[in-house]
């Protein structure tokens, strides 16, 4: 095994259901490769996969799944409320146990030259594998959508890869590398909203607080209780337990303690290695100390 | 892969390197296993490999090890401080991810077929694997030694497969399924030996604290430190949480509070899990929310 990669890609197409089954069983044919979530969301017309596999076996699977989408699924006429560019709209890889970021960003531009080469697609690259500054970030790329793109391809949005020209069928793909997200949250033992708010923001970092960490505070019912919700959008910079030293610190001096902990869907190992290295006090833990974790590599 | 397995033979050769060199490539040129620790004695004239892979790579592993020590290692001569009954003295197969205690009984009880029929050796069956209760103690069995055995193979030793009669150049041979052992050390930021054997003493089962523990005070030197020093026997039964748990709860009431953990060697995935788990407060939480252990199975 060269290594696991998680692949996350997002269509323009989330109500015709045969379509997206058909979809799913690109993925799910191709061996060494599990389809491990997918998503349909008919108001935004747009269907999630996250699959995973050896690295190779997800490149393979991601440029079948684009090859496949491209023959069913046509952007004009598209209607849907999230911002979009084409009909697959973006494509992040992820490395995980035993593949590297490095991995990811070659594997990235690799599917970004195939799919120009192949489908006559303008390729834009972002996060990781953004090769200009003003790429990294998704929302900046996305933003004149599939509707407005045309007028500036020859401009602002001068492609990575592929013609300087919309494919009308197709539109255009944004591909990228970057980090595993976790989704994790915190309920406190008290039903005081507030104090889950002022703890989202104190930590988060559009407020000032911890590096690629996004919180909100929220109120659940039945039982009532604050929450703390978050997204650690890299938690090789900010770590689950960091986040939780973080909360349980503000939480008790507010004289409230943490009830539980909750991960939302499935988490990469290293993440989860780290809590426990941090619950025990280990020195320098890791992949290389768990004997099953040898044979991810 | 079905399923991980660990293998953790000990073989009565702990002098000639050569020898034991020769026996250490047979285990790392069967393809889908890895040799993960080796380690030999001269005064004990014992070597105790460590490997581990899918299953049926294991099995295969195994048997052709014990094949080639039968080749290699005549107990008629061999000298050595440990007990032992054989040139293959024991060997334990252990359940990692994907794989189950069931699955290692089963490899244990095939494995032992296959060498009586082969070798003509008498096979003792313990731990998870035994067929009789006298059998679960490694030291019931192993009591008569290689030199005592034979008087004893038609009374007390009646073997569970294979002959009952000794083969003078082997041996007979212990063959078993056990839980993954943990060597875990937890140092104390105090110089008082005593209070890290009674704490030792207090979660030990042998003086009726936890289940499937053993536990020593020792003293560390450069710095000097008090260390409670553990083995778990089954993770399972007591884990690693619970052990943390235990001793700072006894060192806090002290007055002592704990510098680091330390574990010993490879430890198995879901002994972290567990700890990961109670770090942060999960429920229900296991390798089915880790996305690389997907792979394991």
């Amino acid at each position: 095994m060269s290594g696991i990669v998680e692949c996350v890609p997002n269509i323009s197409e989330g109500r015709r259901l045969a379509v997206i089954d058909g979809l799913a069983r690109v993925i799910t044919d191709t061996p060494g490769v599990r389809l491990l979530d997918r998503t349909s969301d008919p108001d935004h017309n747009r269907s999630v996969f996250t699959f995973a596999g050896d690295a190779e076996a997800v490149e393979r699977a991601a440029l079948a799944l684009i090859d496949a989408t491209y023959k069913v699924v046509d952007m004009r006429g598209h209607k849907g409320e999230h911002p979009r560019l084409g009909a697959v709209d973006v494509v992040p890889f992820v490395p995980l146990a035993g593949s590297s970021m490095d991995d990811c960003v070659a594997i990235a531009h690799r599917v970004g030259a195939a799919v120009a080469a192949r489908h006559h697609v303008p390729v834009f690259y972002y996060a990781k594998a953004a090769m200009r500054p003003d790429r990294v970030r998704l929302p900046d790329i996305r933003r004149p959508e599939y509707e407005g793109l045309a007028a500036f391809l020859e401009t602002t949005h001068v492609p990575d890869a592929g013609p300087r020209a919309l494919n009308p069928a197709a539109g255009a793909i944004v591909i990228g590398a970057r980090p595993p997200l976790i989704a994790f949250n915190i309920e406190l033992d008290t039903t005081d909203l507030g104090l889950a708010q002022r703890i989202a923001k104190e930590i988060r970092e559009s407020s000032g607080g911890l590096q690629a960490v996004q919180a909100k505070g929220f109120m659940l019912s039945d039982p009532p209780r604050a929450q703390v919700s978050m997204n650690l959008l890299d938690h090789t910079v900010t770590g689950l337990p960091e986040v939780w030293r973080e909360v349980e610190t503000r939480a008790a001096a507010a004289g409230v303690r943490i009830l539980r902990g909750e991960l939302i869907g499935l988490v990469p190992l290293d993440a989860v290695l780290a809590a426990a290295g941090s619950a025990l006090l280990l020195e320098a833990f890791g992949r290389d100390r768990v004997i099953e974790a040898r044979f991810l590599e």
